[in-house]
C-alpha cells in the first residue's frame, strides 16, 4: 500500500531476453560496422534484425496486443527499452526506433479503424517505417511548433499540401509521412494544426537530400521534404481538423521519455566500456580504477544513471495514470539528455586516447548522443516551460493572498 | 502490477497535516529567530513544539506503533519528513531531527527489551534527546571509521571507556549517549568496534566546549565529549561485542535518507522563497521571473528537486525491502548533499542583495546546508565507494571471462 | 618589445612588504577576533591598523602621491591588493577597504580642488571613513541604475535631498557621503543623475539599521540610509551636474577590479588553508592530499586563482591605459567573483567537519565571498551586458555585409 | 616600467596579414570539403596551401630568421597561431601545424648544425612533413612517459630500434621521425631515454593502420609504426644520449601552448558562427540573441575565450623567459582544453539542429576538439602535478616551520 518500483514478473523475462538478445545478436553487427546503420545494410539489416527479435520473442514491446507487440505502458517500457538501447541498433531490432515508435503510439490514441488497419499494423509489425514530418527551416516551425508554415488547403474531396519540412527523421524509404500542417490561422498561432496521413510516392511529395549530422544510426537519415501540391483526401485527417497541435502533445509526452529510456541503455554501455578499461589497465603505478581522479568519473556516471533512471520511473508512471506530465516529462528530458552527454563524455576521458578512437565505440556514441540536447525540443526551451510554469504558480499564489508552495 | 509511486491515504493525510503544521505554526518561529534554535529557546522551544505537533497528530512519524508513533516505513517517511523539514525548526517539532530520529531506529532495530523500556521509549516520546558518538578528532575515526581510537576495556561487571569525541551533534543536554568504542583490535581494522548506551552524567563524561560551525538549527551543539575511564555495565552494550560497525551501517544507511529528506525540505523552502521573488519584483524591463537567466536557475532548482526526490523513492524503497542499499543511498545522499547547496545557491543568486541579507531566510539555509556534503560521509567517500563497488564488478566480470554489463 | 608581466623593483618591494605586515600584524588579529571586525574594535581596531601601516611602508598603495599615498596604477595595484586581501583586515589596515577605495580614486578623478582638500585628503589619509550611497530597495537603484528614485530638487543656493538607500556599505561611521540622486528625467532615463558630496551629521540624513548579511568584514555596516530634505550646497555637486552615471562608470569598473584583487588574496589564503591540511593530514591509508579526488581540488583551486590572476591583469591594463575597459572588467569579475566562490568552497571540502567549523578561517570565509557574487553587479547583469555587446557586434558585421569575427 | 600587453608593430601586421590571409583564402576550402584534409587533398593541397602563405608573408611564424621564417618567441606566436587557427587548415597552410611545429622547436633548441641542415631546413620550408614517435600502446608509453618500452640498444657505429608505437601523429608521408627510445633502465625508470632522428624508408620501420580518430584535420592520419631492427647510425642520436626524457620537456611545454593557441582560433570560429546565427535567426517573439538564456551561452563563450588567451599570455611569457613553466603551461593547456570543448558545444546548442549538422562547420569543429583533453597529456595528468607541486610545497613549508603561503 505504498511506493512499489518492482516490475511483474512477465515483464522482467522480457527485460532478461532483450538483453540477452541485444548484446549476443544486436551489438556484435553494430561494433562489426562501427554502429554506422546505413553502412550495415539499412532497411535489409533491419527486416534481418526483426525476424531474428521476433524468433527471440522481444519485439515491439510498445504494440498493442492487438497489433501483435507486448503491449506495455510507459512505465514498464522503461527497463526493456534501455536495455534494447544498450546497442545503438537495438531499437531497430525490436522495432522501438523513433520516429516509428512514437508513431505507433500516437497512431494507437488518434487513428480511426481503418486508418489503424492501413497505417498502424503495418508499422506495428514492421512492414514499413513511417515519418513524422513536423519540423521547418526557419522561420517555420522548429523549437517553437507555433510557427508552423507548411500549409493544408481544403479542396474537394480533400486538402492540398503546401510546404518545406526538413530533419524529417527516417523520411527516405518511409512507408508512409505523418504531416503536420496549418489548415486555419498565421504562423505564430497556437493553434490551427492538422495531421495528415501520407503514403510515400504520392505526387507532389518529394523527399530530398539527407542533412548531415553527427548521429549514424537511423534509417532513412533526417532529411528535406517538399510538399508541391500534395493532394490528400478527406480520410487521410488523422484525428480532427486543427487539433494536430494537441496530438502532438499526445505523442510528444511519450516519445521523449522513450528517447530517454533507448540512450540511457547506450550511456550505460559507454560506461561498461569505460569501466572494464581502467578496471584492467595499469598507469602511474596504480590501476587506472584505482586512482581517484577516475574513481569520481565512475561515481559520477553512476549518479547520473541512477538519477536519470530515477526521473523517468517518475514520469512514465505520470504518464501510464493517464496525467500530461509535462514537468516531469520536461524534467526528465532535460536532465537526462544532459547526463547521457556527461556519461558519455567521461567515459571517453577514462580511455584516454583510445577513448577518442574507433577502436572502442565511445567516439561514436558521443557523435550519437550530442544532438540529444537539441532533438525532441533543446534543453533551453524545456527549461523555459519549466520555468514558466514555477513562475506562473508563484504569481497565482501572490495574486490569491496565499503563502507560496 | 508494476510501478506504483502513490500513497497510501494515511500517508497523505499525515504528508498534509504536517505540512499545515509546520507552515503555520512552526515556520514563523524560526523566522522570528533568524533560525538560530538555541536563541529561540532551545529545549524549551523544543517541548513546546513538540506539544503543539502531538495535539497536531504529526508528532513522531518514524516511532514504531508501539512506542507511540506513526510507525511509517522509509517510503512513507519522505513525503512526511519533507513536509516537516520545510522549516528548520520542523524536525525538532515532530522529533525526527538528527541524531535522535537515527537513534530511534537503530535502537528499535538492535535494542534489547529492557534497553527499549529504558533509552528508546523516552526518546520516542520526547522527553530526552539523545547522542551519537562516533566521531573523533584526527587520527581517529572520522571520514574513515576504521581509524576508531575510542577503547572500552573489560572489568569486572562492565566496561571502562577512554577517548575523545568531537563534533557529536546535541551532547549538550542530551539524556543519553550511544558510544563506539573500540573492544578490540587497532585503529584501522575494520572490526573490533562495540556500541555502548550510556547516561548523561555518568562519571568521566565531559561535554566539552560546542564547536562553531555554519549550521546554527540543532539543539545541544556540535560538541567535544572526553571519556576518563568511564564505567558502563555489562547490560550497557548494544546488541552484540564487537559488532559496532554493522550496527553503524543499520543506522547510516537510513540516517542518510532521512537526512536527504529534511534538506529537501529547506531546499523546498530556498526555492519558493527565491520564486515568489522573481515572480513578483521587475527589473531591465521586465519582471526578473521572465528573464531568460532566471528562468534557468528556476529551472535547474526545479530539476534538482524532482530528481533528488526521485533518488530518495529508488533509495527508500531498496531499504523497506530490507536491502543494505548501499548504492542507492550513497548515489542519493551525494546527489541531494550537492543538488540542496545549488538549489539554495541558486535561490541566493536570484534574490540579488535581499538573498545574502538577514530580510529573507536564504543565507541562513545556505550556513545550514553547506555542511551536508561534509556530515554523513563527505561526497569524495560516498564517490570512492561507488566506484570501489562498480571498479570491482568489473574486475570480477573480466576474471569470469563474461561480458561486462 | 613584447608582452612583458614583470613588475617594477618599487612595486615588487611594496608587494612584498605588504605580504610581510599582512601576514604578521593583521592575520592574527583578523583570526583571534573570527573575521569579525566590529568585534575585534572597529574603527578603533582600524586606526590602530593603520598606524602600523604606515611605520611598515604599506599604507595607501593606491593613493595619488600628492596625498601621502604610493600612487600605484591599477596594473601595479594587482599584487599589492592581493597581498593585503590576503587577511580580511589587511584592506581595512592598509587603506584600501571598499568603498573607501573606490571613493579615493573617484575624488582623485572628478573632484575640484577644494573638494580634494576637504574630502579626499582626510580620506587618503585614514582620518574618515567615507560612503557611496547609490543602490536603493526596489523599485529604486539596484542592479539596474537607471531606476534611480531619490531626487534632488534645485533650491536657492543648492539642492534638496529626499529619498531611500540601502545596503550602503560602511554608512555607519562614515565621515562623507557620496550621494547619487536624481537632478532631471524619470526613473528608467539613462542619464539625469547627479553626485553630491555630503558630510555625516547633515540635518535630515539618517543612518538606519545595518542590514544583516552574510559578510563581517566591513566596518560600519550595510546600512539603511534617508535623506529628508537634505541640503546641500552648489559646491557640492561632485563633477558636472547629470552627469551622475557618467562619473559611477569611472568609479565601477576599477572599483571592480580592486575587489576582485582582494578576494582573490582571501580565496588564497582558503586555499592556502586547506592545502598545509591535507598535506599534513592522513586517511584511508594515505595522505588526504595524495588522493586523487582531493588532488582534484587543489588543481582546479590552483587552475582558478590562475585563470583569475590572468584576467585582471588584461583588465587592469586595459584600465591603466585609459580604456573604458567595459567587456575586460566585466569578464573579469563574473569569473573571478565565481572562482573565488569555488575556491572557498573546495577548501571547505578538502577539509571536511573542520572545514565548516570556526577552527579554521574557511567558513567565516565562504560567508565573506558569497556577496561577491551579487554585490557590484551580480553576474547575470555582467553576462548579459556581454552578451548584448557581443550579438550587438554580430548585428552590425551582418548589416555592413562583412563577415563575422 | 610595468605589465605590457601590447605587441609591437612588425607582430600586429603579421597577425593582421595572417587573419586576412587564413578567411579568405583558407576557410572556403576547409568548408567546402567538410574540413577533411585527406579528401581535401593532403599533402598536395598542403604544398598549394604553403605556397599561398608564403606569397603572403605569412609561412612559418615560430621559424628561427635563418631558416626563413619570422622568428617570434612564444608570446608573439600566441596571436599570431590564434589566428591562423581560426580554419582547421590554417596551421597547415602557414606550417605551424602539430607535430612539425614543435618539431621544429625542438630541432632548434637540440639538433647540432649538421642535424639542422638535414632535417630542421627542409622541415621548416615545408618540404617535409615530420614525426613525433612516442606514445605507444599498453603497458608502454601513455600518459606516462616513463612507461616507455621501444628499446634501443647500441650496436657498432650506431643503435638498432625495436618498438611498437601508436597515435603518431602524421607518420603516414612524414619525411622523417624522431623516435624516443630507452637505451637504458627498465619501464617505469624516469631516465634512459635517446631521441633518434630517423629517416622515412629506413629497413624495418613500417608504418601500419590509421588509428581512426574523432578529428580529421591532420595530414598523415595517427598510425601505428612498427620498429623491427631498424638501425640508426650515431649521428642520429639528437642531443645527448639518455636526456631524452628532458628534451621531450623542451618540447612539451612550448608545444602544449602552440596547441592552445590553434585550437582557440577554432573556439574563437565556432563562437562567431553561433554569435552570427542568433545575431539573425528568430523564435518564441524575440530574436535568439535577446533570449536570456543564449545571451548566458555567448557571455560564457567569452569569458572561457578571454580566460584561455589571458593563462597562454602569462605561461607564453613565462617560457620565453626561459623558465620551465610547467606549472603555467599545465594550466594554461587543461583550463584551455576544457574550454574550448564548452565553447564549441555551447555553440552548437546555440545552432539548435542546425548546429548538429553539416551545413555547419559546428559539428566537425565538436569532433576536432574532444581530443584536445586527451592529447598532450589528459586533464588528469596535468591536474594530478599541478596538486603534487602544490602539496609539495606545503610539505615543505611545514616541515621548514615556515607558515605557508
Amino acid at each position: 500500500m505504498t511506493v512499489d518500483l518492482s516490475y511483474s514478473a512477465p515483464v522482467r523475462d522480457l527485460i532478461s531476453k532483450t538483453r540477452a538478445f541485444t548484446r549476443e545478436h544486436v551489438l556484435p553487427i553494430e561494433d562489426a560496422n562501427s554502429g554506422d546503420v546505413t553502412a550495415a545494410g539499412g532497411d535489409e539489416l533491419r527486416i534481418a534484425l526483426q525476424r531474428a527479435a521476433k524468433e527471440a520473442g522481444v519485439f515491439a514491446p510498445h504494440v498493442p496486443v492487438e497489433f501483435g507487440g507486448h503491449g506495455l505502458g510507459m512505465s514498464d517500457r522503461a527497463p526493456v527499452f534501455e536495455e534494447a538501447g544498450y546497442s545503438l541498433f537495438g531499437p531497430i531490432a525490436t522495432n522501438i526506433a523513433a520516429p516509428d515508435e512514437g508513431n505507433v503510439h500516437l497512431l494507437a490514441h488518434v487513428a480511426d479503424d481503418a486508418q489503424k488497419r492501413e497505417f498502424l499494423a503495418p508499422l506495428a509489425h514492421g512492414e514499413v517505417r513511417s515519418a513524422f514530418a513536423m519540423t521547418e527551416p526557419a522561420p517555420g516551425a522548429g523549437s517553437d511548433p507555433s510557427a508552423l508554415r507548411t500549409r493544408a488547403e481544403k479542396v474537394a474531396g480533400g486538402w492540398k499540401i503546401n510546404g518545406h519540412k526538413w530533419f524529417i527523421t527516417g523520411a527516405d524509404g518511409a512507408g508512409f509521412f505523418i504531416v503536420m500542417a496549418r489548415t486555419s490561422g498565421e504562423p505564430g498561432d497556437r493553434g490551427g494544426a492538422t495531421m495528415f496521413l501520407l503514403p510515400a510516392g504520392a505526387p507532389g511529395l518529394e523527399v530530398g537530400r539527407h542533412i548531415e549530422t553527427l548521429d549514424r544510426a537511423m534509417i532513412g537519415g533526417h532529411c528535406e521534404v517538399r510538399f508541391d501540391d500534395v493532394f490528400v483526401p478527406d480520410d487521410a485527417v488523422l484525428g480532427r481538423v486543427d487539433e494536430g497541435f494537441a496530438y502532438a502533445q499526445v505523442r510528444l509526452g511519450p516519445a521523449r521519455m522513450t528517447h530517454v529510456m533507448r540512450w540511457l541503455g547506450a550511456a550505460r554501455r559507454a560506461h561498461d566500456v569505460a569501466v572494464a578499461h581502467v578496471a584492467g589497465r595499469a598507469g602511474f603505478g596504480s590501476r587506472l580504477g584505482d586512482l581517484g581522479m577516475v574513481q569520481k568519473m565512475v561515481a559520477d556516471n553512476e549518479i547520473d544513471i541512477a538519477a536519470t533512471r530515477a526521473l523517468l520511473v517518475r514520469a512514465c508512471w505520470e504518464l501510464d495514470r493517464g496525467e500530461r506530465a509535462s514537468d516531469s516529462t520536461s524534467i526528465a528530458k532535460t536532465f537526462a539528455a544532459e547526463a547521457v552527454g556527461r556519461i558519455v563524455d567521461r567515459s571517453i576521458q577514462m580511455c584516454g586516447g583510445l577513448g577518442v578512437s574507433g577502436d572502442l565505440p565511445l567516439a561514436r556514441l558521443s557523435r550519437e548522443v550530442r544532438p540529444f540536447r537539441v532533438y525532441d525540443g533543446p534543453s533551453e526551451v524545456h527549461r523555459w516551460s519549466i520555468a514558466k510554469r514555477a513562475v506562473g504558480a508563484a504569481k497565482r499564489a501572490a495574486r490569491e493572498g496565499n503563502r507560496h508552495g
